[in-house]
């Protein structure tokens, strides 16, 4: 038989040319060497909290139950946020309280906050300016080795947390339907905040229709099933991979094609 | 004693900008939490499925027997492309089939094929734009813990899958050994599919002569055994990691000196 | 009980557009299933040995005890510099003799060495290019797997490896502490060679006062003990987690501001 297994994900805004994340790594494994540690990214752009805090909640149902997600997108690093320890019904998040849990809160996934104050848990020295290197990996690390998350610190009501408003589509005036792009991504798909119920409520189920879009420009593009059933590089509409609605081109890049980049607004209505 | 591991490397195009790579590795952890996930290469260029194809058969022979390798190079996904398990003598290959498997095809190495058209062993919805997430992950984490090829689906035959034409080096006109440039690397090492072998051959067993290179524009060059053979910014044809010729520059970018890119036509022929 | 587990860290500057550090990762789980292999950093410069003995001395202190370090920045390959294997207190490192163990030489470090000559630990055919992939890999999965160092090869005085000069911070005329800057971080820190207790000495204790800092143009910044001891966007010094003296922006980039790069002379005094 095999034993179970911490399983630890990273999401940090740390890049890879300089040597933060390996020793972030380096030390959880000092307090838990058999933990298992998964990217989730560190090509967050740096201090973009709301992008950080939204691409968690799109990667947190595809990561096994327990799993610890450790996020370090810490513009306040040595400065008077805190750094908490929030559960939610199966995994948990160890960050800094500044906004990075705001999409977890808002869909009520967290269930109870420790307030990470502990010092024993810390590495002897703590810099000014890289907590995640010398609280949160060796906190991390003392979890992922079964410590007890009561040693951390003192409970956190939730709606102390820090919480940032994230735009949410809605219906506006003449018809539209208002949203917002999340971000293009490397293929070049234009992710937006317009969730399939929504659309196809407005849509009134009809999800094969074509529809217009302002994006920059007006343009009028079939809901399409899949890439392929436009030609090759052909604009389309397609409920995407986050279960929203995304504007893409098929073999293509549709960000670049329409200038569109994260936190664009788009409006789309049915074709008449 | 330890318990043997199973090992997965993955090779895909997702880049690190977004949480793709991070979903599938979870989602693979979620079915197989003791697996042991490589990654191979995350920049092939969107939709490049013929520099994947010769990446695997670049890595293929370093990895333990036995490892399974993810391939998600995947333009046709949500269309009529199916997903195959293409097995060799010892490792596997899970991947779309659209021409990723050509390399190993072309050298023989897939003994069998398999279908995956088991929905059970998918995510319960799954997307239309997200295979690797949604079936090729759970399908390498169903694996990957032990479970029986057998359940993914129907026998394939070797020759119904796609099977991409890649170029091969050849004589050519007036004594030139014409062959092309498959990619060049991080450093500029211009790396050509002109093997060992067929060099050997057309220059009658003398690897130690100066090569006259048409590449752009025409060079001679010696061959060296080492970079360090020539001068500090030197150019020079080599033998590479690939056992192919290669154009390098001593500590210094051949690409970029010479302005090529892969696709490229390279001729080359012994110094008269 | 878990059995304790044989953890390699990777230093390379082999980007991540190859197959370069995936083979590398295959060829050590060939030898060593069960080895724990930590990215430290695969993006330093192409032959940049100076950023690669400066990032392992940064990062050596917050790895395991008895991690083996691996580091592959070899413009010398193929030719006649060695291969060694270097032993710390608790720590390993497996590299070629060309200067990357400078730093860790000269902070003493280094207890003794083995130059690596048994071929037997190789690849069957090793490639001229790539003793990364055909004898560093596999002489480290070797040694992960339990493999007896004596077999490596003979022993090596420390004062005959190859240790490069690097830039120290000192006194210079007119009052001015001179230092260099190591490098400029993702982030835009500007990250410098001036330590701590030297500065703290230099200002006679006092790390609360201005500093008169010449680097490009000549600012005046306070010295902080957090980021946003500051307004955001303001210039600041502060000792960062390298335990040196670095120039930064409140959530800002300092390199941009600045106009600085590694390798650039700084200067500092105190306010008068």
């Amino acid at each position: 038989m095999q034993l179970p297994v911490s399983i630890i994900s990273l999401l940090t805004d740390f890049g890879d040319q300089d040597e933060y994340v390996g020793v972030m790594k380096g030390s959880i494994l000092r307090r838990a060497p058999h933990a298992v540690i998964v990217d989730l990214c560190h090509q967050i752009a740096p201090h973009d909290i709301y992008q950080a805090a939204d691409m968690i909640l799109a990667a947190v149902n595809y990561f096994p139950a327990d799993t610890l997600h450790v996020m370090v997108v810490d513009p306040g690093v040595g400065g008077k946020r805190d750094i908490v320890l929030a559960k939610a019904s199966t995994s948990s998040f160890l960050c800094p309280d500044n906004g990075l849990l705001s999409g977890l809160i808002g869909q009520g996934l967290i269930q109870s906050v420790r307030q990470v104050t502990n010092q024993k848990l810390f590495t002897e020295v703590v810099s000014a300016t890289f907590h995640g290197r010398d609280i949160i990996a060796p906190v991390a690390g003392y979890l992922a080795s079964g410590g007890d998350p009561e040693a951390l610190g003192p409970w956190v009501a939730i709606r102390d947390l820090v919480c940032l408003e994230e735009p949410k589509a809605r219906m506006v005036a003449d018809g539209w339907l208002q949203g917002t792009v999340l971000r293009v991504d490397r293929f070049g798909n234009v992710v937006t905040n317009i969730g399939r119920a929504l659309l196809t409520s407005f849509l009134e189920g009809d999800l094969n229709s074509n529809l217009v879009v302002k994006i920059q420009n007006k343009w009028t593009l079939p809901m399409a099933l899949s890439y392929s059933a436009v030609p090759t590089g052909g604009l389309l509409a397609i409920i995407g991979s986050r279960d929203t609605l995304e504007i893409a081109v098929n073999q293509g890049n549709a960000g670049r094609l329409i200038g569109v980049a994260a936190g664009d607004e788009i409006r789309v209505a049915p074709e008449c």
